[in-house]
Order: C-alpha cells, then sequence, then structure tokens
C-alpha cells in the first residue's frame, strides 16, 4: 500500500470527502491538513505556487507530486480494489457516471448548498442570485434522473459500490443544505443513501 | 478490437470529436449517427428513451449497450493503449486534467462557442447574456492555467499525448469561435496545438 498521503482540504466540502471516504472503505490512511475556502485560504501565494495553481482543493499529495480534481484522487486511491470494477464495460461506465456528477450534478447541487448554506442567501450577490433557479432545476433534474436509473439497480454500476456510488453521494446525502431539494422525492436515491451508510467500512461526512 | 461501436453525435461538437479523434489515433473504426442539437433531436422521446435519459451527446454505443459522457468514451476506446500512462500516478493525473477540462474549461470555452458561433449573440436568452462575461473570464483562466502547465513540457502528462491532451484538445483549438477568446495570448498552447495535429493518425474536427 502506498505511505505518506496527505489530503489538502476542508472538511466541509463534499469534494474532499469523496477521497476519505475512498480511503476508509479501502483502509489507506490519509493525513489530512485543513484549510478555510471561506477565509481564502486556498487562494494565498503559497498555496497557489506549492499545491494548486488551480486554487482549488481537495488535492491529493502524493509523496512531492500534487494531485487535484476530487474524482482522479479517488481514481489514485481505488486503484487496485473492487472500487473500480474488472469489467472494461462497467469500468467506463462508472467514470460515465463520475463525470456526470462533476458536469451535471456537482456545480448544482454542490454550488446551491455552498450558497445557501455556508456563504447565506442574504449575502449572495446579484449575479449568484440570478442564477439560483437555473440550478435547482438542473440539480432537480440530476437526482431524477439518478432515481430512475436506481430504481432497478442497488449501486450505479453493476451489483456492487464502485466509485461512481462514492462521488455522487457526496453532495446528494447532504442536498437538502440547499435549501431547496426534498430527498423524500427520490425514493431510490433514499434506498441507495441507506446502501451507502451500512457498507462495512463506512465513514461520515463529519467524521 | 472491438467490433461495431456506433457513436452518436453531432459532428460540429468538441465533445463528439474527442472520441472521433481517441478512435482515429488507437486506429479503431468508428461508426457515426448524426442529430442535429440545433433541431432538438437528441430530445426527442425516442432518444431520451433509447439513447441517453439525460438528452445529450454524445453517445458511445458497444453492442446493445449505451456509454455517454465524452471522457468516459474516450476512456473505452482507449483502454489497452498507449492513450492512457502505464503509471499509477500519470494514469490519476491523466483523469485529473480530463476532469479540469469538463469543469472549469468546457462549461466556459464551450459553451461560449455554442452561444456566440452557433446561437448567434443576438439569440441569447437575457440569462445567457448575463453569464458571458463570468464565463469569458473563467474560460481565460482556464487557458493561462494550461499555457503556464504547457510551458515546460511537450503534453499535459508524461512525455506522449495521453487522452488529457485529447479533451483539452478539443475545444481549445477552437476557442477563438466563441469570439472572445486569442490563441496568440497563449504561444505554450499554440505549440501544443501543433504537435497535436501533427500526430500519426491525427483527424482534423471537420474530417
Amino acid at each position: 500500500m502506498e505511505k505518506g498521503l496527505i489530503l489538502h482540504e476542508d472538511p466541509v466540502s463534499g469534494n474532499c470527502y469523496k477521497i476519505r471516504l475512498t480511503a476508509a472503505l479501502v483502509g489507506m490512511p490519509l493525513e489530512r491538513r485543513e484549510y478555510d475556502i471561506l477565509k481564502g485560504e486556498t487562494r494565498t501565494p503559497e498555496f497557489l505556487a506549492n499545491v494548486n495553481a488551480n486554487g482549488r482543493i481537495p488535492v491529493l499529495q502524493i509523496g512531492d507530486r500534487f494531485l487535484p480534481e476530487s474524482d482522479a484522487a479517488c481514481w489514485y486511491v481505488a486503484e487496485g480494489s473492487a472500487l473500480i470494477p474488472p469489467d472494461r464495460f462497467d469500468r467506463a461506465d462508472m467514470l460515465r457516471w463520475m463525470f456526470f456528477e462533476q458536469y451535471s450534478h456537482e456545480p448544482n447541487i454542490a454550488t446551491l448548498r455552498f450558497w445557501m448554506h455556508y456563504l447565506g442567501e442574504e449575502n449572495l450577490t446579484e449575479f449568484q442570485r440570478g442564477q439560483v433557479e437555473a440550478k435547482w432545476l438542473a440539480g432537480k433534474a440530476a437526482l431524477a434522473l439518478m432515481n430512475t436509473h436506481l430504481s432497478d439497480r442497488d449501486f450505479f454500476v453493476g451489483p456492487t459500490v464502485t466509485l461512481a456510488d462514492i462521488a455522487l453521494f457526496a453532495y446528494t446525502h447532504v442536498c437538502e443544505e440547499g435549501g431547496c431539494f426534498h430527498l423524500a422525492d427520490y425514493p431510490a436515491v433514499c434506498a441507495w443513501i441507506a446502501r451507502i451508510e451500512a457498507l462495512d467500512g463506512f465513514l461520515a461526512m463529519s467524521a
């Protein structure tokens, strides 16, 4: 197993949580370095020069190399484990749901959570306020698509949990913090959340 | 090699082009089924029921299975080829740039090209118009980050071309169609574009 993995993260970020949950499920130790996004701690000259020129977390540090992008870090941690399916189609299909998460789910569901729960609606700019409804509609469409997909299966790809489930679980299970999503509207998603939370080695976001 | 791969696509889409370029570089034949996004041909009940419930192209059809998300389809096509690096860190780092492309590059650079070049500025909604400046700034930041990264290397990951280059090439090389980006501002990106276009087996977007 790898030694000395360091996760540069903000503990309230679902993107960071994905990597911690992946590491927990495969039994890999992670050292944590914490930053507060709201205080701009990922935009300092030191962070931009040494950790990620894109000014974002999470970043997984492996020795003296740095790996940004949550889903890429999950892939690194999970390689060789059952979280990446052995079948060629299933492996690509897992990536399909991870790209879906980053393109159609996270920019809506995670962003609304950040705006409403962490920034606070009263502190939004006019520009942000103007996007709330579109993000709400797109987020609901993403949840509905997930609900339909899960209506006749236990996990997103194949019969067991994969990185696709971890990537989608992170912000889905706290989506109600965005103030406008109701998980009860998506019963297959609720049943899937319960299955994830019952996994051996499961780690809660607040852990 | 796989037989009978069918690409459901719109020929002007960079996301679809990524898959055609990947297939060309690895020598895999692809049958093409064309749809016109502007005519809503990916939102018909038949398309939603049979090809992709998310109403988007590209979708790679493999036998009777359907794989949405451009970068997942590229992964499927490239598995076993030199376009996916053998080193564990490099493989994750390649995915890192593919997720960067879908999160920080495509929603800005590809969307502005679609709005300005295909829809036409005069046909934008007020909501779209209100986002143009933010997408322009974010797109410029993505191009600047690419330019810095490429300033001392030939390709995004390791010494040879990978899927990271293909994913980022697709919309970068036509970014000026968005009307507000100037490739000459990014000389390392221009040199990289020339390296991609000189690859054995390179296929132009219009081919």
